[in-house]
């Protein structure tokens, strides 16, 4: 695959994940074995205009299928299963998760209609799997999804040790992590640690997923009106503590939007939802509970615009309206992109006579990701001789990097990974030695793949200039304009209240049009026309609007 | 103007400001005078794609243009001045400003060549001005901006009070806040209070610009490097706490960005900003100086994409680019909607090799807003009757009339006003006693208003399905298409890679227009075909790609 690459050397490289927050895809590769850690897709920003998903580019992966060994998975959010019906549909390699990420994936493959030919293995945190040279164990950790685990993989040069999403909860709602069992990998060794750099930049140690228990029931013993407490569907924990609130304040709680739904009945399967059947009620039951004895728990605290909770503050939700006396909590804070979203949601609860309850003001959501003191803390456990901060934005990384030099990690022994990167590694030496593609494929609708950066570049064009359609029928053998030019546009300005540009630029248009089929010899080409128009079009429009409009010429030859 | 209207009322309304951030513009009206305070611009949000500004309608000051007394300017931000140009060119009425305030809305008009006809007062906070019935007075406030007012006018009913923005900086670095003559104010008696709202949400007392000074000398006494300052070119005073930053670290000052270059100057001429000649450097004399001693003042504290400092981040500037040991301090907080860009800017300055400190950890912005405690304060001062939470979003105007309400204002003495709401005020009562018109206009390029909300729609529908066009000749008398049907895409799929999704739909097409021109009688017209277009293709596509892509079809009559 690359020029330096050794046969004794373990090769380390990101797909996804590093650089960014999203799309997390990892690579441990030893001579003929490939382990691949998660799968993720990321959210697009901004600027992705129209594309729903973004995964990486698996080339590597395919071309290599025969030496992959499995997909291991670290937990089920989507940054780090999101992907893998895009990755089995091309190479159907064996997933390994615990529980509920097979739960969650699952459901995810049904949906692609792959569900029948998936290989799909549970795994515990006590299990081993052992291949030619490689060997993968696990070990518990907490986050703000059950069942997350760090992934310790096992090469003739030393342990890799990949962390998955941590934060060091030490009263946290399911099982602890296994802080001993770390303690224990790192003194046996650990020859480089992939460490979660999301929160580096907070020098906090996050709080417990109690607190936040704490203050929701805090919440719900002071509010008299109807609750309507919105927050991420898979913190599985976090709908376990508003069961629990309800218990308390006998409330009953009815459940909406799809995957809130989805997420109640795979929790209550693996136990860890627990509380008495009365209190769940059916969505069409909430009219005959009294106010105060209502939670509605709703998807939609990013203020997603088809999420149950932003339909019902624009009240065209089929069930709910707001009613006097309501509460909306938002147990979430924003992703930074979704902060406008957010906003508006909060601005349409109150209008509509909601009070609302969000994190600004209350200790109603915590991480799931350890701050500073916690990155330190894994550093201290796992005493990597290689460290490589992975896991989030540049920035991140390089704060991570900071931490684990102020615990006496070398910085030439810390490497800031790019996807694609390779690291060499062997017992005693790491070096980066190549660059694999590590592209972003762009997912919109049915199609993988066939949105490309000609099409984005089209879109942000026509988003914010609009489009101008010039139609013409040339009849090419007489050497005339037979019809036209037709001028429409599309998000460029009021075609009604400018018919004087219009008419100007068609007089331009057919004068410089004629003017050019008189000149032309006899084999004047369409695509000679439509420079022709472009070109006076253009500087015309620029000067009259200021605005560079997407220009379309259509020739038709007749 | 409306029904209710009684001739001894006082007047009050937004044309914008009130449940949003942005485009203040207040009006006062009694019988046949009229005083506007304030006229700003709006940045628009990420929906309003390609749109530069937004502004308010102003139709209802341009048809009681005669009434107008004057345009009262609380300070020189933009979304208090930005306005001007517009309304000016509309209607030519004078404007009363403190001399920053002038000074920045002269450089405006300049652009806008509206310069020479524009009536433009200086005031000071001393002045009064005496109409028929109403006058204007003034009292000095502290904000992010010097010379900033709030406004008093006085009507026969009674006080209105406009606070324009402000916090109490005990320890400003400019001029105080003179409380006193609020005090004074209240004591007289105020019938009703409009309060900036935008920190009802922060339980806090805003810090004091001072306490930015302190952290800003000791970033310039460690930093051994370049240090990249970048900050709110209208924030003179903290351009003051930098230039004596550097007096005290003995650095010099090369300034960049437009915007800021002119906020030195003018903030020079005003004698805001006080520092020996020596210390100023033009922008190519930096590479001479010792890294050591050398602060780079620029714009782009908010990821504006083509403002100096995001120029330099991407390696893209004329001048400067990062070397290491630079360090660049962001002296600002994101407003929500930049947060991916600041983001986006600080990730590359990482990865050009700059240290960068941002607010996240430390001391180095202040909000220009009081928090709660410091609207509490001015209520206390003022003890208005009647109480309107102005300059902010719903759910700020929502939480400023809590504190009110916590303060002894009764509930139906504190109208939540909305845009066009209007309140009617005399001396023992108020209420919202109609609507004036209030929408927004769009400004983008040279136009004024010539975007609207189906230009935006169309714009959007382009960003995130892309286009489809259509075009085809069709011989009306033959009832035959005599050419085409040609399919073109923008920002829609890989054209290249989809002939055979492009072939299929003109099979499809063509199949189903000669069917329909063969039944068809003889006044078929173009219409009716572009329908069956639309019909035929909409549907196909959604099928195949479950996109579903703006689809122009053209008719060509040949």
């Amino acid at each position: 695959m690359m020029k330096e690459k050794k046969n004794h050397q373990v090769l380390i490289f990101a797909l996804g994940g590093c650089g960014e927050i999203g799309k997390n895809t990892y690579v441990v590769e030893y001579q003929e074995e490939i382990i691949v850690i998660d799968a993720g897709i990321k959210f697009p920003e901004d600027e992705l205009l129209g594309i729903d998903y973004v995964i990486p580019d698996y080339t590597y992966l395919e071309k290599n299928a025969e030496k992959i060994k499995g997909l291991f998975i670290t937990h089920g959010h989507e940054d780090h299963i999101g992907g893998i019906p895009y990755l089995l549909k091309q190479i159907n390699i064996p997933v390994y998760g615990t529980k509920l990420a097979i739960a969650l994936i699952k459901n995810k493959l049904e949906e692609h209609g792959l569900l029948r030919q998936a290989i799909l293995n549970e795994v515990t945190e006590d299990d081993v799997f052992h291949f030619q040279n490689l060997a993968i164990s696990f070990y518990a950790t907490t986050h703000s999804i059950p069942e997350a685990l760090g992934i310790v993989v096992e090469t003739p040069e030393g342990r890799i040790v990949h962390t998955g999403d941590f934060k060091f909860d030490f009263t946290p709602v399911g099982p602890a992590a296994n802080i001993a069992k770390m303690a224990e990998i790192g003194q046996k060794g650990v020859l480089c640690l992939l460490s979660d750099s999301t929160n580096s930049e907070i020098p906090k140690f996050t709080m417990s997923e109690q607190n936040v228990g704490t203050s929701i029931k805090e919440i719900f013993r002071k509010v008299e009106g109807r609750i309507i407490f919105a927050t991420f569907a898979s913190n599985i924990h976090r709908l376990q503590q508003v069961v629990e609130a309800c218990i308390e304040n006998n409330r009953k709680i009815a459940v909406f939007g799809r995957s809130m739904e989805s997420a109640m009945e795979i929790g209550q399967e693996l136990g860890h939802i627990r509380g008495p059947k009365e209190i769940f009620i059916e969505p069409n039951q909430i009219n005959q509970i009294p106010a105060n004895e209502l939670v509605i728990l709703c998807t939609g605290s990013q203020g997603e615009p088809m999420a149950a909770l932003s339909r019902i503050a624009s009240g065209t939700h089929r069930h709910i309206s707001i009613i006097p006396g309501d509460t909306v909590v938002f147990s979430s804070s924003p992703i930074p992109g979704n902060t406008l979203s957010v906003n508006r949601t909060i601005n349409m609860l109150y209008k509509a006579g909601a009070e609302v309850i969000h994190g600004k003001m209350n200790e109603i959501h915590v991480s799931g990701h350890g701050g500073q003191e916690e990155q330190k803390l894994m550093l201290r456990l796992m005493k990597p001789k290689y460290f490589a901060p992975i896991h989030g934005e540049f920035r991140m990384q390089r704060m991570h990097a900071k931490i684990a030099m102020q615990l006496g990690i070398p910085e030439d022994h810390i490497f800031l990974l790019d996807n694609g990167d390779v690291l060499g590694l062997s017992k005693n030496q790491a070096k980066i030695i190549g660059k694999i593609p590590s592209g972003s494929i762009y997912i919109d609708g049915h199609g993988i793949g066939d949105i490309g950066n000609i099409v984005i570049r089209d879109r942000k064009i026509l988003s914010e200039e609009g489009l101008v359609v010039i139609a013409i029928a040339i009849d090419f053998e007489n050497k005339r304009l037979s019809a036209g030019p037709d001028i429409i546009s599309r998000g460029f300005i009021y075609m009604r209240e400018s018919s004087d540009l219009i008419k100007e630029a068609q007089r331009v248009l057919n004068e410089q049009i004629s003017k050019q089929l008189k000149r032309a010899n006899n084999d004047i080409k369409k695509g000679e026309v439509k420079s022709t128009i472009v070109e006076t079009l253009s500087p015309f429009l620029y000067e009259k609007t200021k605005r560079k409009p997407m220009i379309l010429p259509i020739i038709i030859e007749a």
